[in-house]
């Protein structure tokens, strides 16, 4: 049940964020309801706005969340759920700030799955042969070690395959091959598609990858399979291997695969990690900024959430740094095992549901961290406008603008679905999906100015939030 | 001496194709060189162009292109020189042209070298375990079974490699690590990087890719042992993996690598292709328009140069259906084992020396087929008069540019050089090397309207030079 809940929570995510209006006509309406005094004592952050801008992007901090995530990647690499380099890693990054002299640090211990990639090996035996390049999905069961040899056929979409005879797709290996339209809309042939073709009386499934475009990359990710269907592996394919195959079975010609994928399934123990930048007045009320610091198994995951992670620890780090000690505490959490179904961040709401009325406001970068544009933004009008007004301040460097959803992170949204308001990092990341769950999520993808913009508004954003006479309403 | 030569025309080619200038202001005193009468005269094949270009655009040859490369590289794959695949590809071509009602087709057998690539295996050891994902480079030799497991060291440019003490390089692994600029200027650390690393004692070495853009994709592609040096393996990674190792010793930690790369090299018989559409009053003398049929064993050749072979094979079959018989044969000739060295143009110049001053002009098609922007034209400036009078006539398709240039493309610098005029299809190919000998040169990169473009201007351009009054002067 629980996996279906995530599942939906992910896809009502993408959805309402790409979906999403700029909201700034709003604004008019905002003047009246905050008032003028409200409106002008949030203006009277411009100074402290500046001069944590000035510090990061031009001053000592300059290059430093770049550099911190590429020695932090280059020293680990991939960090997927269940690993030794994932714990490592959690023990880096807390030392790390130990030595900002910041000590309000604590993890909280969760079981977290640990899926392993083994061998993974597409031959296309029909009609000639030909390597095809795979990564299993999350939780995939493995092949017989023999593996499974079958016809294929290709199905574009959920209606096609209903409507599809089951004697075309018993004993067959079905290959999804949707037009890419968005992540949220076509990812669900990937999160649900092994019990959808199983149900059809498939043997095993792939999925062209969940992209608009490859350099014959093969992208991983989660998936999840239904209670009363038989389990069949399923892995994703390249847009190239895709196509090739699309093209072969419409000229008429039967296409036979082999599929080799050996995975492991356990479960171990992981931590979120929680730092605090203590607040002076109201030391109970939380500003949360957030990022998940397990990754896919493939590339560095700098990007997928390495840059999360590190403009969210560079936060605490800069206020510290400059002797801004707001109101609200700053609160930094680096969830643990997102990518297996957001484990860390159920944990948490779960452990912490009783002082959930402590949380004042909550952040999350979990969409890349290329040049800040705004705030993504959950919670009332009222709420909005506080937060709108806020982002005014961030015209210079282009991040004022305010974009209402549902779900402003995926992470974070089992927090925000129980009403308390919080905001998602909208950035320049057209070519996001280029890279995402690919061997291609490196410290190229990432930019050290963009990375400095980041840190220096989600630092300056948090602050402000954290400091101002209001709590956020909800 | 030979591999120098073809070393050395490659990087002319490129260095001044990516420094050429637009000389439409030629034109003027063109009127004057041309006379009235001729530009009349040109001007008049308007109807004709027009019937070529509505013919293959929206009419019965519209998406034709496409289709045939698209079922052509499905069928075959990657065609590496020496091999069964490229051998059988040949044949498929020419039964292909036969059904076109097309028989003047000859081929030339020549001898190619075929270097089939093996396991290759690259581990970092230190500072941790991580796959180094390689793609060997033509020719290179195979390492010990065992491997070679040494430290590294990262060199920027041929400056520095020479600067640096021998006690630096020998016994170590050389990555060439340059800054990509242009294709030429870069190419030679994978052309010339494992001799003059091995020169100074190094035991392997590995070049960046040599691509401005990677989805952590390696680009093989052709190297040459200099004749008095120890031959060592080289082989290429990716963009990510050369910064990584850079930004690691630079932070001053060693890295260890274990390279294990095997491969065989020994010879082939080939053919090159020659498919005739006779001229009606002057058959003997020839406008060539060509493409290399070989290709990488990586990917599927469709870009390099499946595309180049089809816009080429498009044009006597477009002629012969629109029943364009033109005064001078038309000539369409699929090279083989190009990336090998243009083995087979320099087979055909050596075999039909004698005949030389019977190629009126020749074309070649070898850097992308994307929209057609012009032609890159080597001449003396009449001939170049000429041809931009002719390509006048393309400005309804934007394909109107006419770029000077000493080597129109690899294969025909091989003829031009010695004279003879001739042209390189100028296109919209920015991204190019982003696909350029790697697994990702598929269909995908292809789009059929723009090879329809391709097809008919490639068509009409040919059937124009080849049926005017005049010769192309040299």
């Amino acid at each position: 049940m629980k996996n279906y809940y995530i599942c939906l929570l992910g896809i009502i995510f993408i959805i309402s964020y790409s979906h999403a209006k700029v909201i700034n006509k709003e604004f008019d309406i905002c003047r009246e309801i905050l008032g003028e005094e409200l409106i002008r004592e949030i203006g009277s952050y411009e100074s402290v706005k500046d001069e944590i801008l000035k510090y990061v992007i031009e001053g000592d901090f300059k290059g430093k969340t770049y550099n911190e995530l590429a020695k932090f990647v280059d020293k680990f690499g991939a960090r997927p759920s269940g690993t030794e380099a994932l714990e490592n890693s959690i023990d880096y990054i807390i030392e790390r700030t130990r030595e900002e002299d910041i000590d309000n640090i604590v993890t909280e211990e969760l079981e977290v799955p640990h899926w392993s990639r083994g061998k993974e090996k597409i031959t296309m035996l029909q009609p000639r042969i030909k390597n095809i390049s795979v990564l299993g999905l999350g939780r995939s069961i493995s092949t017989p070690p023999e593996g499974i040899t079958a016809e294929v056929v290709v199905i574009r979409n959920f209606d096609e395959l209903e409507n599809s005879k089951e004697e075309d797709i018993r004993g067959k290996i079905v290959i999804y091959d949707p037009v890419y339209t968005t992540y949220g809309e076509t990812g669900i042939y990937r999160t649900q598609g092994a019990s959808r073709a199983a149900a059809k009386g498939a043997i095993a499934s792939l999925v062209r990858s969940i992209t608009p475009f490859s350099i014959y990359s093969p992208h991983t990710g989660a998936q999840t399979y239904d209670e009363n269907v038989t389990k069949i592996p399923i892995g994703a394919i390249t847009l190239e291997d895709a196509d090739l195959i699309r093209r072969i079975t419409k000229r008429g010609e039967r296409v036979v695969l082999k599929i080799e994928m050996i995975s492991s399934y356990d479960t171990k123990i992981s931590r979120n990690t929680i730092i605090d930048l203590k607040g002076r007045e109201k030391p109970e009320s939380l500003v949360i900024v957030s990022g998940h610091i397990d990754s896919w198994d493939v590339g560095q995951g700098a990007m997928d959430d390495g840059g999360g992670i590190f403009i969210s620890w560079a936060a605490p780090v800069i206020l510290k740094r400059l002797n801004l000690q707001p109101r609200r505490t700053v609160r930094s959490i680096f969830w643990t095992a997102e990518e297996l179904g957001l484990v860390g961040a159920y944990a948490y709401e779960e452990k912490h549901r009783d002082e959930n009325h402590n949380i004042n406001f909550i952040m999350e970068s979990d969409v890349g961290t290329f040049a800040p544009l705004g705030l993504t933004v959950a919670g009332n009008q009222e709420s909005r406008c506080i937060i709108g007004e806020i982002l005014k301040l961030f015209k210079s460097i282009n991040a004022s603008a305010l974009i209402e959803t549902n779900s402003p992170g995926p992470d974070i949204a089992v927090i925000t679905n129980t009403g308390i308001p919080g905001a998602g990092l909208y950035n320049a990341n057209e070519k996001y999906f280029w890279f995402h769950h690919t061997e291609g999520d490196t410290m190229n993808v990432e930019d050290a100015h963009e990375l400095d913009l980041g840190s220096a508004f989600w630092t300056a954003v948090a602050y402000i939030i954290a400091d101002i006479s209001v709590d956020i309403p909800r």
